[in-house]
């Protein structure tokens, strides 16, 4: 097999040369001439710490929603949001959603738990001495907490939790990590904690840093359970007269096409018995330079509802694990900043309030999207505002 | 409550004025001045279809990652992967996987098994004429099948699955759907074979064209087993002495690894028992103008390895529910169409190509994270090459 | 380490002589002198093809519910049903629930599918060769059918699922099994149907007449999505008046309750979102001489109800892999058999009308106890009837 | 619809002649005849408070496994284990991996968690107030306890675990419950401890004392992660001699069979990736009185097991939700106490003695059935010594 033939690299390798050099190398390699991949309107030196081998960007069309009015403890009043999205029809549903919500009073919403994790595992000769370093782990939290600590700024400790199996000890480490997403930082806290506690403690056979129990960008039952990233809960109760005047659908149907969602949901084992909270979730996640590989488990929702006995609807969606950020990753790139400060959402103390917001959205579309089904609007909505070729 | 500030739409809405009057109206309701977002390479007239309220596009920047040997059905020979992303670190461990899956003689690929689905459900007086109506919908598949079919070029009804529960018979009406993603067409087509049904068998007391079992943007386990999209296995084996090389990690350390990482997703209930598919998956999607709301059914994977007698690694990932299209959504779109083309697989005929270089890709990175956990290099890594700011 | 001591058989071991004989072994070696465990009412002769080193029985008390209502295609009228528990306030619990159905005009009951299977899976070089190994087995169907049947007077394999990941090839035949439960006679039909498929079929690596996916006794996803055993549903509809003066509720309390349950149960991850249909399940299969262990997954439960326009309450129970049988295995001992007969379900024929009566049992269990949580008599019931000393 | 014909009782209701007059009773309106059942040997005034309307007894057959060799920490030595089941082989089976566990020196079993759970859930105006009330429980955890415990002897509260989810904040009461299996114990501490709650906080809008978290007799993620009654872990390791002598197959080939059982069980979504072990969970649950019902969690498991470089087989099991008591529900009784006793499991101080043999002979089981199904001898052991009637 001869050589691979492999991506030019510069020494200065953020510029907009060095993505043009490689451009042209793949126009070379490939027979494709890609005019617009090398059309963007900044200066790649913002790039270093996002991408490696960069070439240009993907233009992801914004298309704008609102106002959505929400009630939170940090986001207050009416928003504007930018989601970033392919699929027609989809803004034009969040927008709906909205109005009603809109003329309901708004969404409340509420960050009730927070917690992002590294989950290492350490093996020992048995299940017996598992047991016992667990116990010695009670024992030095302090330490194991002030060590983790002392290699980062805003990320704290917060608990270790536990889960024993076979001759191995699993750990899940939950930090706060302010307004980072902070997978880098706890595995870092973590690292640092755990050479500590591998130093200290005698008998540690295996070590592995992550063992699939943190389930980063995955979805998993442990953080539907125990957080990760923000629990997030947006409610709202609308009423029947506006359900029929906006979404065309009684609560009464609506809350019935939910029961049997739900039975289908615990058949086909999903992770989410809501309608498509990932399409807000997503769209959001592209325009505000947030991880969009957590789509995978912030994507799961947890949605109840009661028709209550004036005849309005109770909706609530609960989002367990919420990646979210408003510093660092891709926040600070020059448009998925932009977007964050449309939301008023751009910098250090606005992480929770940015949860709300993609919360407060989520449910707009839950209820849009929910009465659609009832009023059988959806394939026309899809045949008249998207590409249906059928 | 004060009447909405809704956002501005003109006549003819796709256009440079449109967006520019919009990101006006959000200058002044948001007090924000956003410069980058509405500098696009494009005439937005080609968005009809793709997004509503338009004002601009994200910036997601590309890294290129290869050349990736492939040795498919349907991809063969060497790629240049466009990865979107603003993950540090991300591009160039991809970029590692394939340097040691090129040494190793390339990644084996294989479209095992497409679907795509949209699930209705039907309602009834008991369970027994539930059942009664499923063994009516068997005799009468293939005027089913003809109806369904009417209403599009390319899809095709293969079968419908039945599953009943309580008085209700959900129903996964199964499709192949050429090179789109098929989404779309499965509603259109499903919405007018239950037109048709409803229309010739009565009692039928509820009709959902969804409800819950086709789980659309969803991670579920009915889709794990029985596909959703393309279900796509890639494969590898890599010589000992290759892994020591270039991942600085042996194959008895990896598949140890592991061992424990399988017993973790078991504890966790996790939906991918492998390192990080999402990532490949996502910017991949971001990239080329799929769905990345998808993310959430296609991050699902399952991950064999075995530890040869000559003391090489089987690595295996199969991808479940991977949801693709070379034609329809955003695949059309400028910089998206480009991305395609530098894999050569836009337009007709290269689905399941583009199906092999995702799932090969995701090998790569598989096998690099894999390795990094085990040689303490992954936190190394993310120091150097990601914004780290702890 | 000195050889074991191990437990006696005798020449003719299926007698009372040789049960006293293992007796007074363990008598010698433990110390204790079981005096009860050695009095049956039967010859030991009938036991052989149930149990090895047999030394007596153990005595399940045996109480009786009824009469249950059942409006079912096998089962009709009134059934005294016998429970075997030591679960205090159990059979009084079912016995109320039979009570209020009887009262509302009994319960409908409807299997709704029927399936028993053996799970091989087949390894090859790479997943292209699984595939088409599966094109294989589908066109040879009918011979692999005729092969697998050639073994069994009852069974009949219905079709073979196909199921690829990795390098393997994951197959469920799907059989019906006469009145037998029938893992013995799938196992042997199956083991005989793969031998003719590897003396045809050239290139398999690997075989495995088992590897978890028919996953007897275990609860698993796909056995609540595809059946195993029966799938049987039953269902009845309250008046609010009959709630209220038998269950001390009203049907508005307890269906909000169930909400509360659905998610929790949607929290917890759950295989049954009902309230305890495994007491019927075990104390029906301890007492008519079911497999106890197959508890594990005939106790995963679908419950669906509705709150009816008329303030009276639909409560459905969708049992997805009911495990029974009206012949072979225990059911023929002597207690056993006499339980069976007390329902007029033994012997040939039978199995439906066995697998109706439990699934309508479990619907009496599931309305009294979800009365009970909700009218607050639940600690309060086994205070009165169970061993509750705290 | 006439009066429902019921169940006689008598002012003294546990005696024989009340038994034998329910039978005459039964005998009469199904026209069958039992001889078996009514013959019991001890005096029904026993099951006061474990089963109403009794009739009779279950006679379910016990064969005896051993000598099962044990280094736990609360069972040291060799026990001998009744097992009450009516599947042929079984008995056989699990002596067959006894033996092979006593030639490879024991079963090393620990119980590393323990835990009984009531979970109530509490329902408020928003999600607000439920972190709220959150937060009020953590401050006033003491007097809860106190609370609590006030109502039992016995139970020990540890800690509340919080799920948030909606408007409701679900809660994990976790106790330590000595030697009972504990689910009224915690129900009526739970209940006294949340009637203090309710008189203390107000605002709480809805109260349930159970809502699918703690899931009773049924499987779910949530115990298997943060246990259910006892967490015990069983190992061993197998010479490759003694794997070959005894159960006529490799470490290597078991191990390989257990891969792809891993991979067949991620596809099936499984609560257990081993063999069989809710065999022996069944069939000692049934013996020494345990619920039978609990089967449904019991039943879970986690296996993990590792070739070693000599060439041996380390395999470890873990039961996740294993409820056992050597006290109270059903252990009393005549033959059940018997089968403690042979175990010296009855009465006080000897719960975590049970947990370990159970432990231990679940091992036992996966071995021997592992080794059966790579050996090819699994069909030909239930065809020699089962009631195969094809």
């Amino acid at each position: 097999m001869s050589a691979p033939v492999t991506v030019p690299r510069l020494d200065d390798d953020y510029t907009s040369a060095a993505a043009r050099r490689r451009l042209a190398f793949l126009a070379r390699e490939t027979g494709a001439s890609p005019e617009h991949i090398g059309r963007f309107s900044f200066d790649p030196a913002v790039l270093e710490g996002n991408i490696e081998n960069f070439i240009g960007v993907a233009q992801v069309p914004i298309g704008i929603a609102g106002p959505l009015l929400v009630d939170g403890e940090h986001a207050h009043g009416t928003f504007y949001v930018p989601l970033a999205t392919t699929e027609g029809a989809l803004v034009a549903s969040y927008n709906r959603g909205m109005k009603l919500l809109y003329a309901a009073g708004g969404v409340r919403t509420t960050v009730v738990a927070e917690a992002m994790q590294r989950a290492p595992a350490f093996g020992f000769d048995s299940a017996r001495e598992a047991r016992a370093f667990g116990d010695w782990l009670t024992v030095n939290f302090a330490d194991i907490k002030a060590e983790a600590e002392a290699s980062t700024h805003v990320g704290r400790l917060h608990d270790i939790e536990q889960f024993p199996a076979s001759r191995f000890l699993f750990l899940r480490f939950n930090y706060t990590t302010g307004d980072a997403a902070g997978q880098n930082l706890t595995s870092k806290a973590t690292l640092r904690a755990c050479a500590w506690i591998r130093a200290q403690y005698p008998g540690i056979r295996d070590f592995y840093l992550e063992a699939n129990l943190a389930t980063d960008k995955k979805s998993s039952q442990v953080n539907v359970l125990r957080t990760r990233g923000k629990r997030v809960v947006a409610e709202a109760t609308i009423p029947a007269g506006l359900a029929r005047e906006i979404l065309h659908a009684t609560p009464g149907r609506m809350f019935r096409a939910r029961q049997v969602s739900n039975l289908g949901g615990q058949l086909a084992g999903v992770n989410n018995n809501g309608n498509h909270s990932a399409n807000a979730v997503a769209a959001l996640f592209a325009a505000t330079g947030q991880d969009i590989a957590n789509v995978a488990e912030s994507s799961a929702a947890l949605v109840h509802t009661e028709l209550l006995a004036d005849g309005s609807y109770y909706y609530s969606v609960t989002i367990p694990a919420l990646i979210v950020a408003t510093c660092g990753g891709g926040t600070g790139l020059p448009t998925q900043r932009e977007c964050l400060e449309l939301l008023g959402c751009y910098g250090s103390g606005r992480v929770r309030k940015l949860a709300e917001i993609v919360a407060a959205t989520v449910l707009a579309g839950e209820l849009s999207l929910g009465a659609a089904v009832v009023a059988d609007e959806w394939v026309a909505a899809h045949d008249r505002l998207g590409r249906n070729r059928p």
